[in-house]
C-alpha cells in the first residue's frame, strides 16, 4: 500500500512525472474529458442523442464513475504532496480552487439523471464544459506563451482600448447617418453598435449595413480601419514572440 | 489653502503625481467620463431610455455637476503649474486647446435639458464622446505605441497607398464586368468602390456580389489579394515593434 | 543506352540535377500536372466540358500517355539511384510512398474512360487532385518553411486549442441564448457550432446570427476575441520565421 | 533660357532635386494626378455626372492642359539628362516605358470630347487610371519595401501556392458534398472554387454556403484553416521586415 500511493502519485500529479510527457493516467483523463465534452455536445442535438439515447445514458454513467473515481484516488495520493499530509491536508486540497472545480465537474453528471429539462438545470449540465478548463492544469509550456504576452499586456490592452474607440466612434456616425433610413438596425447607438462590431472585426453577417451614401462612405472608413485593428495586435504580438524566443535561444546558449 | 492646491494639483496633473500609476482623483474622472459615454449611447436606445427616464436625468446632473467642479477646479489648481501662474496665467491656460475639450464636454450636457430634439443640437450632444479623447492625456504609454507605428509611418504610407490602388482597380473591373448586369449596385466607379471596400476589408455584408463569371474571377482575384493587403501592414507593424521592443531591452541593460 | 539513363536520370531526378532550378523535364512534368488539374476541374463544369467533349478526352489520352511514360521512364531511371539498382532495387522504387502515389495518380485516366457515372468512380476520378501533392517532391524549400513552422509547433498547436476552446464556450452560450428564438440555427451545440466558425474566423456567411439582445452582446465578444485568434497564430509564426531568417543570416556570415 | 532649363529640370526630375522631399512642381502633378483619377471615378455615377456636366467637361480640358503640358515640358528639360541630350536623347526618351506610360495617360482624354458612348472607348477612358502607375516613379522608398518583400519572395510564393492548394482542396470536397443539394452553386468545381474563395479569405459573402451536414463540417474545417492562410504570409512578411529593418540600423550605427 505504502508503495502504490507513491506511484499513483507520480501517475496523479504532473510535477512528480519523472518520464517524458504527461504519465500514461493524465493522458486518459484527458481523453475521457475530451470525450466528455463532446458527449455533452452531441447530446444537445436531438436527431442524434434520441435514436442513440442508450449509448449516450451508458457514457453518461461511464464518465461519472471514471471522474468519481479519479476524484476521489487524487484526494487519496496528494497525501504524497508536502502540502496536502494527513486528514487536515486533505480537507485543505479539497477546498483548493482545483478541486473544487474538479467536483463541480462531476456534479452535473449526478443531475442528468434526474431527468428534470428546466433552463436553469440544462445551464448547470452545460458547465460539465467546465472541465476543459483543467486541461490547463497538464501544460506548463502555456505559462511561457502567457508571459510572452503578458510581457506587452499594456500595448495590448492600448490596443484593445483603442479597438473599442473606433467601435464606439463608427456605432455613433452610423447611428446619425442610417437612424432615418433604418430605426430598425440604427435606431439608437447599441444598434449601431452590433453593426459596427460586425464590421470592425470583418465578420460582416450582412443582417445589417448602411443604405445612405454618407453612411456608405463612414462604413468604408470604418471597414479599411480594421485593417490596422487586426495589424495592431497581430504587430505587438510578434514583437513580444520575437524577444521571448529570443531570450530562451540566449538562455539556452549560455548553459 | 496654500497647502489644498498644491495637493490637489498633484491630484489632477498627471505628471505632477509622484505615486505609482494615476492619482485616485484621475481614476475618478476616468470612471465619470466612460459613465457618461456609456450614459449617452444607451440613452438613444428608447426601450431602455424611457422606462428609465427619471434615472438618465439624475445621472446626467451628476456628471453636470462632476465634470463643472473638475473644471473649475483643474483652472484653479493650473495655477501651481510654471506656465499657467496668476491671472493671465489662467486665461492662458482656459484657451489651451485641453481646456476647450473639456468646456466643449461640458455644453452638451447643459444643452440636454432644453428637450429640443433637432439633429444639429443631437450631433453636438453626440460630440460628449469627445471626452474620451481626454484619456490620451492620461497615459505616456500610448506615446511609446504611438513612436512604434511612426517610425515605420512611411511604410505603412505606402502599404495604405498599395491598399488603395487595389481597391481602385478593383472597383473598375468590376464596375466594367458587371455594370450592365447589377446597375444598380456596379452601375458606377463609386458604387463599385462599396463592393471593393466590403472585399478587401473581408468584412463581406453580401449585399453586392458579382454574378457574371467574369466578375467572378476579378472578384476572387481581388479578394485573394486580401490576403497580402492584411499581411502587409501587420508585417510592417510587427517589423516596427520588434525594433522598438529589442531598443529598449538593450537600453535597460545598459542602465 | 549507358549514356542515356544517366542523362535522363539527371534529368528526372531533382536531387541529381547539377543545373540551376529544375531540369528542363521536371518543369515539363510539372506544367502537365498543372494542366490536368485545371482540366479535371473545369471537365465537371458541364457547360464548359459539353461543347468541347472532344477536346477534354483529348486531354485526358495525353494525360493519360504522358504520367504512363514518365511513370515507366522514372522506374527505369532509378536503376541511376545507390537505393534502387538492379530488378530488387527497382521493385522497391516500385512500393516506396512516392512511386504508388504516382501510380494513384494515372489510375483514374485509365478509369476515366469506362464512362460510369457512379459517385465512387467520380471521388476516384477526383483523386487525380493528388498529382499536386507530387509537387512537393520537387523543392526542398519547402522543408525550410516547413521547419521554422515546426520550431513553434506547440505553440501553435496551444493557439489552434485555444481558438477550439473559445470555439465551444462561443458555441454553448449561443445555444443556451438563442435555442428558443431559432432552434433551427441554434438548436443544438453542433449547429450552433456552424455559426461559431462562421464568426470565429470572420466569414460571416450571414445564414445564421443572433436575433436576441442577449445572444448578440455574446456574439459581440465572440467576434472581437477573433482579432486575438488572428493576431495569435500570425505572432507566434511572425516570431519563429524572425528567428529562422536569422539564425540562417548568421550561419551565411560565418561560412 | 539657359538657366530656365536647369532650374525646371531639377523641378521635374525627382532625383536631380536638392531640397527635402518632393519639389513643388511634382506635388502639384500628383495633385492633378489624383484629382484627374477621382473625376474619372466621379464622372462615372450618373447621378453626380448629369447635373454637374459642364463642371466634368471643364475639369477634363484643365487635365488635358495640365498634363500635355508638362509631358512637353518634361521632354525639353529632360535635356540636362546626361542620357537623354539632343535630339536623339529627346527621341530615346520619348520611346522609354516612363514618357509611353505618359503618353497613353493623356490620350483618352482626348478621346473623351469625341462623346462616343461605346463599350471599347469607356476602357480606354478608364486606362486613365493609368496614371497612378507614374506616382511610383516619385518615391524611392516604395523600392525599399519591395526589397524586403522580394528577399523572402519565395517563401511568399510557396505560401500563396499552399493558399491555392487548400482552395482546390476545399472546392473538390464541397463540390462532392453538395453538388446534388446545390446544383446552381457547387454543381462544378469551378463553381465550388468561388465558394471557395470567399470562405478561405474570409470575405464570406452569403450567396453560397453549404447545407448539408458533412458539407458544413469540411467547410468549418476550411474556414479554420483560412486562420493559417492569413497569418502565414503575415508571418513572412514580419520576419522579412524585421530582418530589413535591423540591417538598416546596423549599416545607419557603422556610419
Amino acid at each position: 500500500m505504502g508503495k502504490l500511493r507513491p506511484k499513483l502519485y507520480r501517475q496523479f500529479y504532473p510535477k512528480a512525472w519523472t518520464g517524458q510527457g504527461l504519465s500514461p493516467v493524465n493522458l486518459l483523463i484527458i481523453f475521457f474529458v475530451l470525450a466528455s465534452v463532446v458527449t455533452v455536445a452531441l447530446e444537445t442535438e436531438k436527431s442524434i442523442s434520441e435514436p442513440y439515447a442508450v449509448i449516450f445514458q451508458t457514457l453518461n454513467i461511464v464518465f461519472l464513475l471514471v471522474f468519481s473515481i479519479e476524484y476521489i484516488t487524487r484526494i487519496w495520493v496528494m497525501g504524497e504532496h508536502p502540502e496536502y499530509q494527513g486528514v487536515f491536508g486533505r480537507i485543505k486540497y479539497i477546498f483548493s480552487l482545483v478541486a473544487i472545480i474538479d467536483l463541480i465537474a462531476i456534479i452535473p453528471f449526478l443531475l442528468g439523471f434526474i431527468g428534470s429539462d428546466t433552463f436553469l438545470l440544462r445551464l448547470i449540465r452545460l458547465s460539465r464544459i467546465l472541465v476543459l478548463a483543467r486541461l490547463g492544469a497538464f501544460t506548463t509550456a502555456l505559462t511561457n506563451l502567457r508571459s510572452a504576452v503578458a510581457s506587452r499586456g499594456y500595448e495590448l490592452l492600448l490596443s484593445a482600448m483603442f479597438t473599442l474607440g473606433i467601435l464606439l466612434v463608427s456605432a455613433v456616425i452610423l447611428f446619425v447617418a442610417e437612424k432615418d433610413q433604418q430605426p430598425e438596425a440604427f435606431g439608437s447607438i447599441p444598434r449601431a453598435m452590433w453593426w459596427a462590431v460586425a464590421t470592425l472585426t470583418t465578420v460582416g453577417y450582412g443582417d445589417v449595413y448602411p443604405v445612405t451614401p454618407i453612411g456608405k462612405v463612414f462604413a468604408a472608413l470604418s471597414a479599411l480601419s480594421s485593417l490596422g485593428l487586426i495589424a495592431l495586435p497581430a504587430g505587438i504580438l510578434a514583437g513580444a514572440f520575437g524577444e521571448a524566443f529570443r531570450k530562451k535561444r540566449e538562455s539556452d546558449q549560455d548553459s
